[in-house]
């Protein structure tokens, strides 16, 4: 077989062309490949020999010459002229997007190389590309068995033409972000994209896929269960969410894609106890995010209770054990770091794109006559954490870092109350609340004074707050303003 | 100025040519356009003047040429040759995705071009490049005023990259459909993006994209209003989507993206008042979708009450007049097509991707002992397609096909039953409710029965589906299973 080779990345190239040495008839290489290659032992031919030019322009003008494209696009062998490539090894200059740099950006944007690829990938009846060092383990194997495997060539073209499109995806940013120009374009690259058994409901089909690194659900690693569905993951990702919140030993009980129960507890086993009898009729089958390494204590603690999912950033040993006793019990390890990047959700012919929600606000603001205690506080703001991460309208009632009764997804805030204060029973009665959203009118404030609220944490913001904080004065409930809306939809 | 012109869609460049006349030096141009430009009486010259090559391989090989990108790659003017070029226009070969044709699709994946736009774009300190007709008339504009615009050909250059992005995108969808390969990557081009005043939230920055097409929210033409919001959008297109079930005259209320009440009625005034009635506490700043050509009695109708959003397929003149009245009113028209493309939202690190969703199921089956009349069963399939676009879990009751009551975004399905049964007050009485997915307990149907429901439809599949169908038989409440769940979160 004829190699065509022009690398940036030279990692793993001698040990695959060493695994495919009986099956080369030649290589030819672009100059400072064909030097590393010569360095290595192997007999190369340089590019140049074919186009009678040397590097033009400083490298920026190598291969970009007829008789080597004639070479890569041919229909049949030897229509354009005696030479012709079977295997194309190509890689690009690492062009890694915004790096302030404007002179080094430009020369990162490989022209050659882009050229090459798309050409080698669009005759892949004839020939195959190997657009990256990760192909070259199974490359090895296929040339190496000597099967002419269409289905194979196949395969690396559209890797090849999956990289060319995610590459100028990244130039694009890059350049965008450098230029501090608006962009017209926003794209998104889902990778290592894996069929899920159906989507949100049985009749539709399902996929995930990943930004390519080793971070958040989409990349966690499973240890334990059957396979997650749709609806695991989609929980999964606002449990994982709603957890991040938190610096003190935390779990949240997440279900139908809000929580059901939150706790903070010095003792990570009391919080998870606390998490779940907060509303155990909600717990059933719920997700399960806990914030520190899983001991063997809660491991037990779960042994009787159908959970689906359970997530931590790592697991006593002896607790996986215990835990793996559950054999439909999906557990996933992830890294605890926050994405950063954009969110984004489908809309009829279109998306919507914004900058991730984080609850933290600037400024605690006491606007009631009457302030509360420091523990107190202390239960507002960790209502405020929850109640950012419960879908709009969106209400909590909590007492001692845990919650009491969650009123999400309504269209009524007062109705958010009512349900909030339906679910916590006798235990509303000294509870604090938090709401994602002003109070629109004070009705909700009488509400609240009615199941024995004792403090109230919210954006403020209403056109009628002066109302609403009259009421909380006539109750003398403390109320403290965060300047700061957290809808969630 | 000196122009290499290479166009495979001829649309607008003479009169392109003709804007810019005075500021030709030569041109440059491939076999085909240079023929085409001669033809329309410019002077122009063949790229083969400067490669020697006449095309090599049927076309595959034209302007690979290293004279031709040293005339395009230069740092300085004259740096490789006294050959260099100002502008590129070119536009490619239409690879438009799977048309089953193998032969004709890789013959329409273009390498000349996308090489060609590729090097123009990197150049952009030096080199302008036009990559779509669309681009023409600002390019004469600036062209012919005579300014060497560094800005403006560093935004050609971001044209120019998201263009060649998408091209690989799509080589890469199509090819994949083709040879039937499960997609690893999944590319979505969001285009003609648009700054939104805000995210979710105050402090979130938040965007609009659009697929390029006309139909659908995201490139609705707005008639009236101010600028929408991202919660407007959002709740616009969960509007949109439900409105989009109905056959009949249909309004839907929407609000925190779930629907606040929904009516079907032969006059399409009564259906808005009923729909409006449902919930008029949660009606109140909503967003609202009507399937039919709004007359002047909805308009005058809706005179006094504080909507949002009003979104429908047309309006008729003196409505729009009417609707005008109120300045903040967001007026759209959208045309009444569903987007049956994939729908997808970001998850940490990664995307889930999924069909849409459709209500629509095989076979309406009986399973209590006692049936219901037909215009229960017109109540049913009514209340069915809106439980399916209520966030889950979700119960709906319905009477007359209207809502009466919404139960929606809970974490017990039971919790549902009884917010829809609050909300529906008196008029529980003699509805009928629909589940978005089976009952896991029995619970819900006393609870249900309580509140005078006289039918029930949902997808069955519980393994206690016996005892929900024997409690039913015992309160003889006919049930219905649709065989189908529809999940939304």
């Amino acid at each position: 077989m004829n190699f065509l080779i022009s690398v940036y990345n030279k990692e793993g190239l001698t040990d695959f062309l060493a695994r495919v040495k009986a099956n080369i008839d030649y290589i030819y290489a672009t100059g400072g490949t064909a030097k590393f290659l010569e360095k290595n032992g192997y007999t190369v031919r340089d590019t140049s020999e074919i186009t009678g030019f040397s590097d033009l322009l400083g490298g920026r003008v190598k291969t970009l010459h007829p008789k080597i494209y004639a070479a890569l696009l041919y229909r049949e062998k030897n229509e354009a002229s005696d030479l012709h490539f079977d295997v194309l090894v190509s890689n690009l200059y690492p062009f890694t997007g915004n790096t302030g740099n404007e002179n080094e950006m430009i020369e990162n944007i490989d022209i050659g190389g882009v050229s090459l690829t798309r050409a080698a990938a669009k005759n892949y009846k004839n020939v195959l590309v190997l657009s990256s060092p990760d192909d070259y383990t199974e490359a090895a194997e296929i040339i190496s068995s000597g099967k002419n495997d269409a289905e194979y060539r196949k395969r690396m073209a559209l890797k090849a033409f999956a990289r060319m499109a995610e590459y100028d995806a990244i130039i694009y940013n890059g350049l965008s972000d450098l230029f501090k120009i608006e962009k017209e374009n926003f794209f998104v690259v889902g990778k290592k994209g894996e069929r899920l058994r159906y989507g949100e409901n049985p009749d539709q089909e399902g996929f995930l896929y990943s930004d390519g690194s080793a971070y958040g659900v989409a990349n966690a690693e499973k240890l334990n269960g059957k396979e997650l569905s749709y609806n695991n993951i989609l929980d999964a990702d606002s449990a994982f969410d709603t957890a991040l919140e938190f610096d003190e030993p935390t779990v949240v009980v997440m279900k139908h894609n809000t929580p059901s129960g939150v706790s903070s507890h010095n003792d990570i086993v009391n919080a998870f106890k606390r998490a779940w009898d907060a509303d155990s009729e909600s717990a059933y089958g719920s997700v399960i995010a806990v914030n520190r390494k899983v001991p063997l204590d809660l491991a037990k603690e779960m042994r009787h209770l159908f959970i689906e999912v359970l997530i931590a950033p790592e697991y006593d040993e002896y607790a996986l054990s215990e835990l793996r006793k559950k054999k439909n019990l999906r557990i996933l390890r992830i890294p605890w770091i926050r994405d950063q990047s954009m969110r984004y959700r489908s809309i009829s012919n279109g998306l919507l794109v914004q900058t991730p929600m984080a609850s933290s606000f600037k400024e605690l603001k006491l606007v009631t006559e009457k302030g509360a205690d420091s523990k107190t506080i202390d239960d507002l703001l960790f209502a405020w954490k929850v109640v950012a991460h419960s879908r709009s309208n969106a209400i909590v009632f909590a007492k001692d870092k845990t919650t009491t009764g969650i009123g999400a997804g309504q269209t009524s805030r007062v109705e958010s109350v009512r349900i909030a204060m339906e679910r916590s029973g006798s235990r509303a009665d000294g509870s604090v609340m938090a709401s994602d959203a002003f109070f629109p009118f004070p009705d909700s404030i009488d509400v609240a004074a009615k199941a024995g609220i004792k403090a109230i944490i919210q954006p403020g913001g209403s056109i009628r707050d002066e109302e609403v904080i009259k009421k909380c004065n006539e109750y003398g409930i403390p109320m403290y303003f965060t300047g700061k809306r957290v809808f969630l939809h």
